[in-house]
């Protein structure tokens, strides 16, 4: 479990990142820009002039139990595989109703009722996903979720995430935006 | 729940409270100062002309349970009350041991082992707590917390951070300055 890392997400007309496509979900869109700057740590710094412009942290696990990291990290794959050149970033906002729920009640919606973790085990290690919290800095998103995984398995993007929207969990969710990237390889 | 809030915590010659004692518990300690100014949201600005400055984020609950979570509510009383003139701050910082570990892991460690949410229990509504998150957002803490309580409970405190400390919890904690504070009535 490596230490909290800043990351920022900034489109415009800079970065490793081409924007194939920006559609919102649910809530409020974000603007169209061209490409998309991934940086962490110290390099990841306010951009005033960017089109718009996403910070958020990795952070410890907040819901995943023992047997269920274990079960994860014999599976999955980092970020940064030379075969990932498409990617998703899906920042969302959750209302104030879940954060008003304790922790056995959050987790027995994500989990026990919404089976999110079972569902993301589903598709590794094909996928690769890190999240970034960002309700506690400020920003008007709760989550910035990156997805990684090579051309061949883009579409299964779309059965994760399909499969995500049509959960419990999701009924908490109101602002959505499902951004699909590539890099050349 | 009210949404997140950044707080200040800047020692130095100015803020509401007085410093009246600043005990190393473990690891480095802080710098001595006159007096501890506690500003929220946006006026929690940098201050780089203090002898030190902390900030932190109030955050939603990570471990508390719905039945702990109504019954801490039942009772607990806010900050700001005015026969509540005594306060302390206590800033800890956790090893990464600790933040390796999955949500079921610490929550285990945190309750079941220690009674954390249970010993604040006996406390109240003398004792009134609020928790700051920092790890996420950098610094050489992971949490702050001020406590505040009229004088003649103020002998509690010791009480209560001295059962703290002898917990299975404190394994984890690496650095701790205890920092006990006043104001005029």
């Amino acid at each position: 479990m490596p230490p909290p890392l800043l990351v920022s997400f900034t489109a415009g007309d800079a970065g490793a990142w081409t924007i194939d496509q920006l559609t919102p979900v649910r809530g409020e869109t974000l603007a169209l820009a061209a490409r998309l700057d991934v940086l962490e740590g110290s390099g990841s710094a306010p951009a005033p002039d960017a089109v718009w412009q996403l910070r958020g942290t990795t952070s410890n696990l907040r819901y995943t139990l023992r047997k269920e990291a274990s079960a994860l990290a014999a599976v999955q794959e980092g970020l940064g595989r030379a075969r990932a050149t498409c990617a998703a970033l899906i920042p969302i906002r959750k209302n104030d109703a879940w954060w008003a729920l304790a922790q056995d009640e959050r987790r027995a919606i994500l989990e026990e009722q919404s089976r999110h973790v079972a569902l993301g085990m589903d598709y590794l290690p094909a996928v690769a996903r890190r999240l970034h919290h960002c309700r506690d800095i400020g920003g008007p998103f709760d989550f910035l979720t990156w997805f990684e995984c090579a051309p061949q398995d883009a579409s299964r993007f779309d059965d994760l995430v399909g499969a995500l929207r049509e959960t419990a969990e999701w009924n908490y969710v109101v602002r959505e935006v499902d951004i699909r990237l590539s890099r050349a390889a």
